[in-house]
Formats: structure tokens, C-alpha cells, sequence
């Protein structure tokens, strides 16, 4: 459907991503009877993407981090949501060109996000798979387990340990997060379930390009996190840059040495680059993009060459507090789409507002059963207290409270029964035999970016 | 591994299939000190199939009806799981074979169970997803969702009915089930999500080949049945046959009356075909096949051509009871499971049993919410307390303790909510443009077998 009808009165307001930030942006606008608000996503649910390592490593299902988009919107009258998505903008009409129709807009709204990238090696794709999407960790859990029903059949010793050898590339919170869940997994929920296996034989390797982990943290919590991480059972390397991923074998570089290591597994939670959404604003609307594509915004979020249109969340790059562009994480990207929703209210009524702050309320990363780091500004905390405040602050975002009451009963009761629920390896199936593509290509020198 | 060694002084029991046959099996034999179990399914984990039309609807989501095997079964420390496909069968070497390995046992038990078939039309697979798999079950769900989305964006009418009519073909208990759960979603859970179309304006038709929907039950039951469906918005039609599904169209036969229907969304709940063990076992083992493929056991359940080969579960064809073999439903299955692990232990003491006999705790079937019909044998109910019958057994069987827990939870929230908390449209993206297939066949006129 072409909507090219006479201007309707209230301001027409399209949100293009239903993650954290165009999510919020339209919560924030669902009850303002003086505009209308279109939401379109490609998929139909809202997913809480900080969770999905817990996905990948059979502790949840997917529908327990998602929500449908529609459900958290219905009571909002005046938004509109859209599966689909866009093709194209045209600033000079104010349109957007979906798969098949077009949509006018007054304020334009981009939240598409960021997806992982390779540094260039985008055949490591099929080798070493990312964390973004459902599908995403569905894969990674049907090669986690499938890796251990491989490992029990082999007979040849080195074949079985290449089975249980588990690489995550790069330290940030998902690295850390997943690492840390692996490490449980083999020493503690699959300790009795094999028969020819020991799978606290498994070995957890993380590597991080920078000298610690969790980079972003301060110093004294990276330490007590690799600490943690080393007592979990999983082998932390820093300082430490994979230069290939082929067939089985990860390529390691730390300083001059160089060395093998026979993984069967490998977890890519390294580098991000931008949406394709940023290449087209960069095209049409003559926005600037950063080295990963990213979108440099003015002070209140919109675009230097177009005030109409808005980038929030993990696809922009707000370089105006501090000396770094603000980091890809959910907090930023609910308080921006809060911003631009007062904003928009305000430039109705011919006002404005202050440049947009970051209100940092702290950063949290789970290691493991009762471990995890916060740094809450002035107080840094690490083990179980951490880890207490990680599960009430994550339940207490999980969108629906339906959500919150399922994913709350699942962690209650895995708390005590160290059992996993979700294990189900899905897909293509009889996968276990099958051999990885072999690859040969060395990775660019770029520093991890997480 | 090639397992040629010497025989080894415990019977060694191999179990195929990882269903509520082979699981109950497995189970009654795992305190047994006198065998071991080797039990081999080439999924990972055991599904509470009679649930999954709650996946196919988006109330549950797959983790939720399924419990990984090696947990389990993980406490009988005679048992090992193993994740493979049997390939072959040698009696007169008590060998079976594997994808890449051979494995030996004293007694065979195949509980490999039945998929639906298409009564020759296997063309329609492709337009009309069956409910065998958890894979089987996400498609319905993608397809149902999509189907909203797409008819959310079509202007045109007569296309946006097309999107916005589902027809469920077979009047068993799944497709009553199915049928009662699309009803619920578009008068119901998805009412209010929508803008541009009202949901509760769906058409969900549910086909039935015989003259009456539930054929197994008793006819008051059947009628009460139909009077829920119809209540809950479902257009019940039976004695019609479907002669063809192509491109959007369904053709209907009743008595000498051919009918079309503009459907875009069809759900396969008819006819079962013998999983491909059956073939083996008769060309191997001189096995009899029924004429869907089963095969014919004898009064313990073993094939009458070789005493150490049992069959058990949706696969046998046990015609020693009553005056029809006995149905493929998950009472059967569990009580010839524990009956065979009976068998078995009793063999090994030089005795025997009394033939198996099925003991009919009655059968139940749910409508919708609030809504279901069961069978008790001098008990016929209805309504509202054969549906709080219906809550408990499911929560009673489903396996493991942390299921019952979470799919308890799920229902008690979703009761008081009418929200579905797990409507992810996953996998393929962007289908919703996409036409299907178009195919002209004509079905066989055989009766339809649910």
C-alpha cells in the first residue's frame, strides 16, 4: 500500500527496529494522542539480546528472552506495527521504501542496530558462528552439544579432545558470559550424563585481543573476573589475536609466538559492525559514518545533514559525553529511545531539549553459578553479591511479565538442580560427523572491538 | 567402535527410539543389574509429543516438551545414550548397524514410531506441514504468524481472507486440538495486536474425512466436541474429503458436492506411516507389515519370526486385544515400554510372562481453553472439568520435574493473561510474499487414519 494521502494531522513518527531502543522510543510515544507511531521490524518479536548466551548454551529457550512486538504495543492505540523491511529512504519526500510499498514519515526513527563482523574474514562466519540473532544461538547450541555427542563416540584420543576444545573469541561481557557458561556446562550439568567421556575434561579457551578481559571495565573487575573465569575451569588468554580458523585448527598469536590449537568449537564474540541501515542514511541522507559503519549523531541524536531523522541504539555513534563514543549496550539504547520520544513531544510544541546524557546506573557481566562483576561507578562489586544484583536487574528488564515469572522459575530451578532445560540440539540434522570447511586467510590487525 | 569383543556376561538390551515406548523402556530397565541399555535416538532429547500443537500455536516453546535423554536418564548407571541412526539390521548376528559403527545385543527393542504421510500425495508435504518434530511444529508457527503479518499488510480483500483462513486437515485429536488452539489465537490471544485487520474475522475449518470429528471416541463425545469447536468459532465439516491443495487452494469433496477454498495456511493432521524401521525389520527379520507399514507382533510383543526383536509403540500393530489393533497414543507405548523391561528381566530368570494387555485409562482430547472432552470408560465429561482433567495428566507426564514446573507456569499465566508467550516467527525470514508451490493431485481414496 502506497500511503501518499493528504497529510494526516497528528506528527507521523516511524521507528525502524524493535530492539532495546526503537522499543522504547515507541513505549515512550504510545500514549501522546498527537502522534502516530509505525514500529517495523523484519521479525516479530522483540528479543532481550543480553540473553542470548543463555540460549546458545541451553539454559533458556528462545521464547523465554523474546516478546512479541505486537503484544508489548497492543494497548498503545496509535502505534502501528510492521513486519517488513526497509529497502531505502528518500529524505527529500520524507518516505521509506519498504519490500513492496512505501511509507511517509515526520519523524524518522533508525534503531537497526549492529550485527558481528569477521575483520574483513567473513568466511570465518561458517566456522566460528556469532551471537546476534536467535538463529544465531540456536546454532551455536547444536554445535556446543552436538560437539559433546561427538566427542562420547569418538574413539581416537586426539579426534575426541579436538571434540572438547572450546574456543570464544574475545573477552567482552558476551565472550565472558559464554565462556563462563561452558565452563559450567562440562564441569557441572554434563558431569554424569556421558559414558565414555569426561567432560570436565573439556577445555574452555578464551581469547582476547587486548591485555584483559572485559576491557570497557575497570582494571581491579577485569582481574577478578578472569580470576573467577580461571576457577569456572576456562583458560583465559590475553593479549592473544587469532590469525586463522580452519578446519578444526584456530591459528593463536600472543606477542611472537604463534600456535595451533585442535578446536572442533569455535564461538565468535569479536567485533561489530553496523547495519546496513547506516550505508544507506550515508547514501541518501549524507549522514557520516564511523570506521565500523556506525553513525555519527548530533547532540540531540538526529543527523547533522537532517534533523528529521533520528539514530539511537547500537547503530549510532554519540561521541558528545566523554572521550569515546558511548558503548553498544541496552541501558544507552532504552534511555536514547526515551530521549527522542521527549524530544519529538518537545519540537511539537516548537521547544527543545538539552543535549542527550547517558545516565551510566553501572555495568554487570555473569561468569558463572554465583560470579559475576559490577562496577557501579563508585562501588565495584564481584561474586555473589554481583551476581544477585545481575539476576533481579535482568529480570527486572525483561519486557513482559510473563517473561519474567517463566525465566525466573527456569533460573530458580536450575539453580538447585544444576540442570540445563533447553538442550535440544534442532536443525539440520546428523550433523555430527560432518567436517568444517577448511579456511586459510589471516585476520586483518584490527584491535577487538566488542 | 566396532563392538565385536567377547560376550559380556550382562544381557546386553539395545533400545531404538527415544519415545514414550523406548523411554519407558529404558527407564524400567535402569535399575537392573542383570542388563545393559544401550538406548539410541537420533535426536538428543525425548519429546512430550502430545503437546506440541502448543508449540505449532506459540503457547510453549520447544525447550518447554522436551527433556535432553541423557538427563533423564542419567542416574542409571547401566544406560548409555547414544545419538545415532540405525542404518541396518542382522538377526542372524544379534548386530545392528550404525552410521559408522556396528553394535551388538542379546534383545532388540524398536520403538522407532510412525511420521504422517500424505496418502501418497507426499507433494503436499511442502503446503500442508505435518506435526511429527519440534522442526515440524516451528514451521506451523512460522506459518501461522505469517499469515496474520501478511494479511496485516494486504489491501486487497479477497487475498487478505485467503491470508486469514486456515484449514486443519484430520478430525483426530490433533487436529481438534490444533484447530481449537487457531480459534482461541485469532478470537482471543491476538485480538487486539492488529490495526488493519480484525483477527477474530479468521476462518479456521477442520476436516474430517469420517462422519464424525474424534472417530476413536464414544459418539456423545464427538458431538459434545464438535459443539466446543463450533462454540470456539471453528467451521467443523465432516465426511469431506480433500481431493487437492494447490497454490492457495484447497479442493473438498463432500458426498457428490466438490468445493474450493482460498486458503493460505494448511495444517496436515492426517494418516500415519510406519517409520522406515519397519521396511528393515521385514526384509531383515522377516517381520509381517500392516498396510500403513507397522509391523505385527506377537502376544509379548516380539516379532513372531525372531523371538529377541520386539516392537513396541506407534510402530507395532498389536491386534491380540479387542477386535482392532490398538491406537497409537502414548498410554499404549509407556505400558508396552515397562511391559517389555518386565519381559526381558523375567526371560533372563528362564520364565515368562502373560500376554500384554493394554489397560485403558481413558482418552481425553482439548478444545480450547476452559474446553475438552474425556473418555474414562464409564465416565464421559466434558467442558470445563474434563479440561482440568486434561491440565493435570499432561503436567503429571511430562517428564522431568523442571517441565512440569515451566509448562505449569506458562498455563497458569497464560489462563488469566490469554497471552502466548512463544510466538516467534524463527528460521527462513521474509516469507511473507512468498506463494506456495502450486500442485494438482489427486488424493486416494483411502479412509483417513489419524
Amino acid at each position: 500500500m502506497s500511503n501518499t494521502a493528504t497529510h494526516p494531522s497528528p506528527h507521523r513518527v516511524v521507528i525502524v527496529g524493535g530492539g532495546f531502543a526503537g522499543l522504547y522510543a515507541a513505549k515512550a510515544l504510545g500514549r501522546s494522542k498527537d502522534v502516530t507511531v509505525t514500529l517495523i521490524d523484519k521479525r516479530n518479536f522483540h528479543l532481550f539480546q543480553p540473553l542470548l548466551y543463555q540460549v546458545a548454551t541451553g539454559k533458556l529457550s528462545p521464547g523465554d528472552i523474546s516478546s512479541p512486538l505486537r503484544s508489548i504495543l497492543s494497548a498503545s492505540r496509535n502505534t502501528n506495527v510492521l513486519m517488513d523491511e526497509v529497502t531505502d529512504i528518500q529524505p527529500e519526500t520524507r518516505q521509506i521504501v519498504l519490500k513492496g510499498s512505501t511509507l511517509e514519515y515526520d519523524s524518522l526513527i533508525v534503531a537497526t542496530g549492529v550485527s558481528h563482523h569477521y575483520f574483513g574474514k567473513d568466511e570465518w562466519a561458517s566456522v566460528a558462528p556469532g551471537l546476534k540473532t536467535v538463529e544465531d544461538a540456536l546454532e551455536m547450541r547444536r554445535r556446543i552439544f552436538l560437539a559433546f555427542e561427538a566427542a562420547e563416540k569418538e574413539t581416537d584420543p586426539e579426534k575426541r579432545r579436538a571434540w572438547l576444545t572450546f574456543v570464544v573469541v574475545g573477552g567482552g561481557p558476551t565472550g565472558v558470559e559464554l565462556a563462563g557458561a561452558l565452563a559450567e556446562l562440562a564441569h557441572s550439568i554434563l558431569k554424569n550424563e556421558f559414558r565414555s567421556i569426561d567432560t570436565t575434561e573439556a577445555q574452555v579457551l578464551l581469547l582476547e585481543g587486548l591485555d584483559r578481559v572485559l576491557p570497557p571495565y575497570p582494571p581491579e573487575l577485569s582481574a577478578e573476573a578472569e580470576a573467577s573465569l580461571t576457577q569456572l575451569g576456562v583458560t583465559v588468554q590475553t593479549s592473544t589475536l587469532v590469525t586463522n580458523i580452519s578446519d578444526g585448527v584456530v591459528t593463536l598469536k600472543q606477542g611472537d609466538r604463534t600456535e595451533q590449537v585442535q578446536a572442533k568449537t569455535v564461538l565468535w564474540a569479536a567485533g561489530v559492525k553496523a547495519s546496513a541501515m547506516g550505508k544507506v542514511l550515508s547514501e541518501k541522507a549524507g549522514a557520516e559514518l564511523d570506521r565500523v559503519g556506525r553513525v555519527v549523531v548530533a547532540p540531540d541524536l538526529s543527523l547533522p545533514s537532517n534533523p528529521d531523522i533520528f539514530v539511537i541504539g547500537d547503530l549510532a555513534h554519540y561521541a558528545h559525553q566523554d572521550d569515546k563514543p558511548l558503548p553498544g549496550v541496552a541501558p544507552v539504547a532504552m534511555q536514547q529511545g526515551e530521549y527522542i520520544a521527549r524530544l519529538v513531544k518537545q519540537r511539537l510544541k516548537g521547544a527543545s531539549l538539552p543535549p542527550f546524557r547517558y545516565s551510566d546506573g553501572g555495568s554487570l557481566a555473569v561468569i558463572g553459578r554465583n560470579a559475576a562483576v559490577a562496577n557501579l561507578g563508585k562501588f565495584k562489586l564481584s561474586g555473589f553479591p554481583a551476581w544477585l544484583i545481575w539476576i533481579f536487574v535482568h529480570i527486572y528488564y525483561l519486557i513482559e511479565f510473563d517473561n519474567k515469572l517463566i525465566v525466573m522459575t527456569q533460573w530458580f530451578w536450575s539453580y538447585f538442580t544444576r540442570k540445563g532445560g533447553a538442550r535440544l540440539i534442532t536443525g539440520e540434522e546428523g550433523m555430527v560427523d560432518g567436517e568444517l570447511a577448511p579456511l586459510s586467510v589471516e585476520r586483518e590487525k584490527e584491535p577487538v572491538e566488542v
